[in-house]
């Protein structure tokens, strides 16, 4: 590390234990490695010699945005260098007429998207970490969010990068322009590689015009889980395009009403958020109500003024941290063909019958996609036999249902031991040979994603 | 070729020379090599015992859908194998609940576009070839479309594929639901590979809701090409979201003009066609003619009877036929960010004149995607040097502007000699470390894409 030190600008390098290990965990229970250091990269030099050190040295480096990952993807393993991208925070280009922004890795997604709004335009992804988590972090991880049942995820609107790779090379990928299609699409490679294959140190993304109006919003409730799921395949089908769509289970609701008190009702199963941004959302948010109703919905209510949406929005964005309070939390992330939407719902709930686990689920409904989350003790360092068991039993019904293990969150650490059953042992090998092209001496995040 | 007619049912190889001329082309000039047969695969097993023949002769494989293609990524090679998967043509599902459906690759691209719309969903892509093209040869290359500005491009509506390898072995990846990060993005690789990663035998893709009312469509004359191009410009940075977007200019007019007379007035330089897809798709189109007339179009029509709008697209759709009874052509593709447009448009013209070449162009021009075609004469073969000394200046001025070679055709056989301009020798050399992880021997359409 001194090596390292001196390589580097004065103050890049920290290695006070304390400091250490806060630049090694994310948001997942995991007990990280004891890492050599930190490297707080500034700019991508800092970058380029921290991963010649790391050759020169067989280091392995563990990169890193804010740390705000649900898998572990960037859990510091033993003997490592944490090398965090999050002070290389610059927006440095913003082009309204191209509709692009070329950003380092460390701008937090939010403001991103707030700098973007003030030229009418927005930034797409959305993870419901992004007022805290990075641009950078959420390329590593294809994130995905609220608005990507209308906008897509992360990889939607990366159309260039810049990484540098485990030898220190600088490799820029993609383009400017909003299609291309010279050589193999490599920007789509890095995205979601989760660090594995380099280190993104600029991306040029695409911004989307910002809806005209504000959104119409709509909130239901159900003294019933699958006529909740049943609506959204209705909605759906009905071809309404919301641009949110989003499903709690009473678990959660009851878990954020014991927080912050939402005025819960006895026999309210699941509430349902629906939101249309289009021009004519109105129209959408009308018929949504209409097939809230016609599916059981025991009470729908619609909303057009910006205050009363914000705080439906809010109730939604309070689902995890309301979580969190009750225990550790095992926070998963399957997602399923969406007309497979009531039956994965009801494997949950069984799942958490037979285990007798404390399951809260949410859902991104319109995708298909679940975060039913695991509550075990706050004392308790890893989930209990129960909680895998159930886990388990959820990941192969999802893969049962024609879904798969994760629909944003990534592999990480956590479902290493499930990838295979679900890609298989062909595209095992495949995955290990493209990481050899990048990395040939297994350095960049070891152990992770793949 | 005996033993691969052996092992696969009869009728399957062809080796006639006049058969194996006709599936040994594609819609580019090129003059191919000399292929030993053709197989005509109507199943995956097929596929395999093909690709295991080759691996074990060293044999060259040339997949082939439709041969449409324009950059010679089709054209066989001295030697090689051409396997066609034209005859694997079923949609083997069609999922309205989860807006999916699984094709072989020999579905041609309009034909699933038409089932779709019987459950009131379509299928985006749409190359202007999308009546003759198929699934798999869009796929392969990755190909965009006229409704791309709005919809995105092939990759966009691609969720998994079966593909099988050099080898024989089957790999299946992605997945049927919209969303999922487990792995690398393999599907996003093969797609766009121009079959030199293994050879498509089934998709998954991607469904949309189909509009609800007919588009409302805009044409607009213009004097100067630069105000065409600027108003394109004012029509993405209003928002206008227009479902199409396409420019043609004075030679690409007068060529179907004098094909089909569409009383095509003296003094017009280019014409701008846009429509949108929108419910309030009148608002849109009236605002895009407002954009036009401020930025100099001396006439606008705005039709919305389905008849008009047809003719107004059937134009559009002629272009490229109108061109081939002019001459050979060479068909090129760049793309460059939205706001170069004028400027590379300005380009072509000032190339066409310096160079004494005939280049009519058309545009997407709402992507900023550029196809200048470069007429020369019927009995000549090959282009005349003053023909690539104008499209070598085309290609690097796209460069310059922040652009690339190609936005949906791929570079083929066409592009390789600039490739590398634009990607870089690390790229280059990872693309190959790629290819070598999938296709160890070489055998896949070898000489090709990258």
């Amino acid at each position: 590390m001194d090596l390292l030190a001196k390589a580097l600008p004065d103050g890049r390098v920290l290695t006070d234990p304390d400091v250490t290990d806060s630049y090694s965990r994310d948001r997942t229970f995991l007990t990280p490695g004891a890492a050599l250091g930190v490297v707080l990269a500034q700019s991508r030099d800092d970058v380029i010699e921290t991963m010649r050190w790391a050759t020169a040295h067989r280091v392995p480096v563990v990169p890193r945005g804010a740390g705000t990952g649900l898998a572990g993807g960037a859990t510091a393993s033993e003997g490592c260098v944490v090398l965090s991208v999050a002070k290389m925070a610059q927006i440095k280009e913003l082009s309204p007429a191209d509709e692009i922004a070329v950003v380092e890795p460390g701008v937090i997604t939010a403001d991103l998207d707030a700098a973007a709004r003030e030229h009418g335009l927005m930034y797409a992804p959305d993870p419901s970490s992004y007022e805290i988590s990075t641009v950078g972090g959420n390329l590593a991880t294809n994130a995905g969010g609220l608005r990507c049942v209308k906008y897509g995820v992360t990889r939607d609107s990366a159309l260039g990068l810049e990484v540098v790779l485990a030898d220190g090379q600088v490799l820029n990928t993609g383009r400017r322009t909003v299609k291309g299609v010279t050589g193999y699409d490599l920007t789509g490679l890095f995205v979601g590689s989760e660090g594995t294959l380099g280190v993104i140190t600029s991306a040029t993304v695409r911004l989307r015009r910002a809806p005209l109006v504000p959104p119409a919003t709509i909130a239901a409730e159900f003294t019933s889980l699958r006529d909740a799921a049943s609506a959204v395949s209705a909605i759906i089908a009905a071809g309404c395009q919301p641009s949110l769509l989003e499903l709690l289970d009473r678990a959660t609701l009851k878990a954020i009403d014991d927080w912050r008190n939402i005025g819960l009702e006895a026999g309210v199963a699941a509430m349902l958020i629906a939101q249309s941004d289009a021009t004519d959302g109105q129209t959408a948010a009308r018929r949504m109500h209409d097939l809230c109703m016609e599916n059981g919905a025991s009470f729908v209510a619609v909303s057009d003024s910006p205050a009363e949406t914000e705080e439906l929005i809010g109730i939604r964005r309070m689902a995890y941290s309301a979580k969190e309070r009750l225990g550790n939390c095992l926070v998963e992330d399957v997602c399923v063909p969406r007309s497979a939407l009531p039956d994965m719902m009801t494997a949950i709930e069984a799942a958490a019958a037979k285990h007798d686990v404390l399951i809260c689920t949410v859902a991104h409904a319109g995708d298909g996609n679940l975060h039913p989350v695991f509550v075990f003790d706050h004392g308790v360092p890893e989930p209990p036999q129960n909680v895998w068991d159930a886990a388990d039993e959820v990941f192969r019904t999802a893969l049962d249902l024609g879904g798969t293990l994760t629909g944003e969150h990534g592999v990480g650490l956590l479902k290493r031991r499930w990838l295979e059953l679900e890609t298989g042992p062909l595209a095992s090998g495949i995955n290990a040979g493209i990481k050899k092209v990048f990395d040939p001496l297994g350095i960049l995040n070891p152990g992770k994603a793949i």
